[in-house]
């Protein structure tokens, strides 16, 4: 096992398998060093979650959603790096959307999920650039769907 | 005529002319060998394709106007390419952005129409990673918007 | 005083410090030449750019507040230049997103305070591929949120 994936089995976090594209795309395309993984939709053990924030989902909720966002996303950096996630070099850019209504305002609270979970598995190599935006809505009804940007070595 | 417009003319499309951007910016910009393809707005022969998922659009119309956007997308770069579609080496990344109600949640297939033809018309060349969600609104109405990142050899 | 600031003089305008990120996150992540620039709210020396397209701000107000993203991304770059502004080689990518109702239809109009701006300071080397999209919302209630990607020299 990895070094990075003892740093998740400390926090109690273990890889999902990378999830399938839901269609005729791929999940992750590497070009050079750099990977550019598809846009991960929130989704637990127990299925995809689901919910608008500022109407059916709270900000914690929505953290959460973005936390599972982000475990994907290393699932699929994984798969990317031929199964050996310590190939990891650095996360670029993360482009966050938040389903939520028209008046919400916290979209930064709620992508914090992704960015401190990122930074605490991976240190100073986790912390990224990003954009937080609210989408007006969000595949199957999901509260978070969050792309990378990540580089290899 | 390129092996890939060949194809096109099988399926019975012909490239239009690389639309114009709407204002001061460029339509694409190379860098390397990497070609960042403007927001395309879905449009075909006879004008903008308007209208809201969940409200005035169907899957059907959605996936119509997503294809016609990928269409666009090969007709830009095409021009990058200085006229040669057939140095397309890799379709990197979409981000598709569609035009919806707060309640719609079939983003994915709205964006098929543009990801199962990129794989028809290039193989394995198209496959891409790829986001798809909701904007609130999209430029004069139009359906469906979808931005690349685009290889060359 | 570099050269692109002395035109900013020109125009009236002075960068502002780089704005810090609100959260775990980078304000820019520089990989090889290219810089990724986080998503920069519009802020002036006032404070937030606060509205809704089609509701509370008009065009004017949204084309202003683009333009002060792109003022705050110019201030990430020269830091990420190691505060030598000139090193900015192209700008090559935005994507601009508009705090709307779902009704509204100039996005480009608005994200053309930015385009314009660019192009004024930057001649040539200003002008890039874009998106311009309606976000449902934008954190903090800000009228536009942009990112960029840039090239060094």
């Amino acid at each position: 096992m990895s070094r990075i994936e003892d740093k998740l089995a400390e926090l109690g976090e273990t890889l999902p398998d990378a999830p399938a594209p839901a269609a005729n795309y791929a999940p992750y395309v590497v070009t050079g060093q750099t990977v550019y993984v598809s846009g991960q939709i929130s989704q637990g053990p127990q299925g995809n979650l689901l919910g608008k924030l500022g109407e059916t989902a709270t900000i914690e909720d929505g953290a959460a959603a973005a936390r599972a966002c982000a475990l994907s996303i290393l699932a699929q950096v994984k798969a990317a790096a031929g199964g050996d996630l310590d190939r990891l070099a650095r996360v670029v850019k993360l482009t966050g959307f938040v389903n939520s209504t028209s008046g919400f305002t916290d979209q930064p609270k709620v992508i914090n999920g992704a960015s401190d979970f990122l930074v605490e598995v991976l240190g100073d190599k986790g912390r990224h650039a990003r954009s937080a935006v609210s989408a007006a809505s969000l595949p199957l009804g999901v509260m978070v769907e969050i792309e990378a940007i990540v580089e290899l070595s």
